[in-house]
């Protein structure tokens, strides 16, 4: 399909390019090649088999899941069988699908807390397997994570004497700048785990933001970026990409123009979604760095200019978001395209699972 | 079912408490029968055709819908007929459907400018009845809408002399504390329209924040609010209910307690969403107003507190969200309770209708 079939598309739509998203795929798969780290895509952004497999097929090891219900829905009947759930799982209902999962898949789940260990240990009862648990280190975020490196080395020996579990290794999700934390964090886990004979196979780190970094944190072996799939407005405004590097805009339809400062679009933050990410407005209008999105409300996005906007009626427009991820789950299907070809619409198949 | 049933619904859940709901939609038609004002609630909120029958038998007029693809979601076989659609219907993929839609129900639909009442007459071209229009007006909200009454006047007489198209009247979405700015333009722009021998049947009000206050703008003859059905935290802070009246909570379960004042949850921006709404922080923890949930990220929910958070792994929180229409947007189905029963899931049919 060419031009014509690109006009028919009904807006608000998410564009996907999938010439620019394979090309982000590929660049950073030779720096992780070049580096000695294994990659292991996060596929909270993209949410789709097709692109995972090709993440794969590229050098991934695996991909990574933060819920139980995306990694269902990334390998029933996809051919992906390798995935991390970097989530701590609680509960009976989710032990029971951990279980069944585990039962199908080469699954790795984390743990922060003695709490989380006996409820994983709980879930493999009778399953006649171990399974594998990292401990999810805070290197500085504030979420999750065991604070210190004691605290690591403490739980460590509580999996590794579980007779359900294994003790896989150390994950953490770092803060904006923090690969010097994790290096520190790390080594220092590794020496005292290690000083008690076990194993620290993998070390785990992650974030798009500082994955041109990953190298900068040696004891590191394995990253998990996400949005460098599609990359967004606050990458280029980190100075990781360019605009040309994002792969996902939003195609939205001028509706009304008030005046010669002010037009409105059909999309707003069911499409755009209201994250910030510390960014002043909800994206960038392709072409027209004048532009400013700066109102949003369910179904109206404000564009709004110093200069005459210069829009009609039914003009159309690009935007890059500013949180790749979060747009990539608020539609059922995001359309997927080659520059100018229009490849059609594809089911975001992991969208909605918070399970 | 009972309390059993509600240990077991899985987290992270958005639960609705029908007899909260309905309370709030009785309620607000009582104060709309006192006043004589015609209420035609805006089902964006909740998105399911269980309440909006509940709406119409209790006294609403009808429904309005912001997108063709909600009109068409929540009329087709639910026994509802007559939908005002509050948006520009822009682009020939509308026109087509507008036309299809016109043919099953009562619909009225909106325009801000030439252009739009140009499209709306194409669409309608052949198909043998008049589509009712009315005049969006900008009272202060500066999104769309004519900027006076005297633009309303002359697009009224387009409309007017329009062979496929009725004039219905004047709509208008108002900024919060507009009332008495609705009640000077419109009717200015009554007056004017009215002075050519054309009637103005409808004049179309709402927003939630001033839904008590509809009275004092009495030109005005019919109300349409969205989140008054459920409320949210954004309502609380602005007193127009209690939490008390908030039917729509997030349920969530406690995932990790790094520190004696810091817990995470496993509801994210992907079910709260980002939005703030001038408020800070991401919601209100039902029974705990020391707590801020003070950062989201797509799965987690960070809580924090001077006091010890007193959470333990596994407890389970509920949040009043600040915005319950976009909340409701986010998955796929909500959890219907009538207090401590839980009734089970409901389809949010017009999830995700952006067209």
């Amino acid at each position: 399909m060419g031009k014509a079939a690109y006009s028919s598309v009904e807006t608000p739509a998410v564009l996907v390019d999938l010439d620019i998203a394979e090309r982000n795929i590929i660049r950073f798969q030779a720096y992780c090649d070049e580096h000695g780290l294994k990659l292991r895509p996060h596929i909270k952004t993209h949410k789709l088999p097709r692109l995972a497999r090709f993440q794969i097929e590229k050098g991934a090891v695996g991909i990574t899941c933060q819920k139980l219900s995306e990694a269902d829905a990334m390998t029933d009947g996809t051919g992906i069988d390798d995935v991390l759930i970097t989530y701590n799982l609680v509960g009976e209902a989710k032990q029971e699908r951990l279980k069944a999962l585990a039962g199908k898949i080469k699954l790795r789940v984390v743990a922060d807390s003695a709490a989380v260990v006996e409820g994983l240990s709980a879930a493999m009862n009778g399953s006649g397997h171990k399974l594998t648990v990292l401990i999810e280190c805070d290197t500085g975020a504030r979420r999750c994570g065991v604070a210190t490196p004691e605290a690591a080395a403490e739980l460590a020996g509580r999996i590794a004497s579980s007779p359900n579990l294994h003790f896989g290794g150390l994950m953490t999700y770092p803060p904006v700048g923090g690969t010097e934390a994790v290096q520190e964090f790390m080594t220092k886990a590794k020496s005292l785990i290690e000083a008690f004979g076990t194993p620290v196979e993998t070390i785990t780190s992650g974030g798009s933001p500082d994955m041109w970094r990953a190298h900068e944190a040696p004891v590191v072996t394995e990253y998990r970026p996400g949005t460098y799939v599609y990359n967004d407005r606050s990458l280029v405004e980190r100075g990781i990409c360019g605009f040309d590097d994002c792969a996902l805009h939003v195609l939205a339809t001028v509706v009304s123009v008030p005046d010669a400062h002010r037009a409105i679009i059909d999309a707003g933050s069911k499409v755009l979604t209201s994250d910030l990410l510390g960014l002043t407005g909800y994206g960038h209008v392709v072409g027209r760095p004048d532009i400013a999105v700066d109102n949003l409300s369910e179904e109206h996005g404000r564009l709004v200019s110093r200069e005459p906007v210069g829009f009609k009626v039914g003009d159309r427009v690009r935007i890059v978001p500013n949180h790749a991820c979060v747009v990539a789950n608020m539609l059922d299907a995001v359309v997927l395209t080659r520059g100018e070809d229009v490849l059609g619409p594809e089911p975001v198949v992991a969208r909605g699972k918070v399970w």
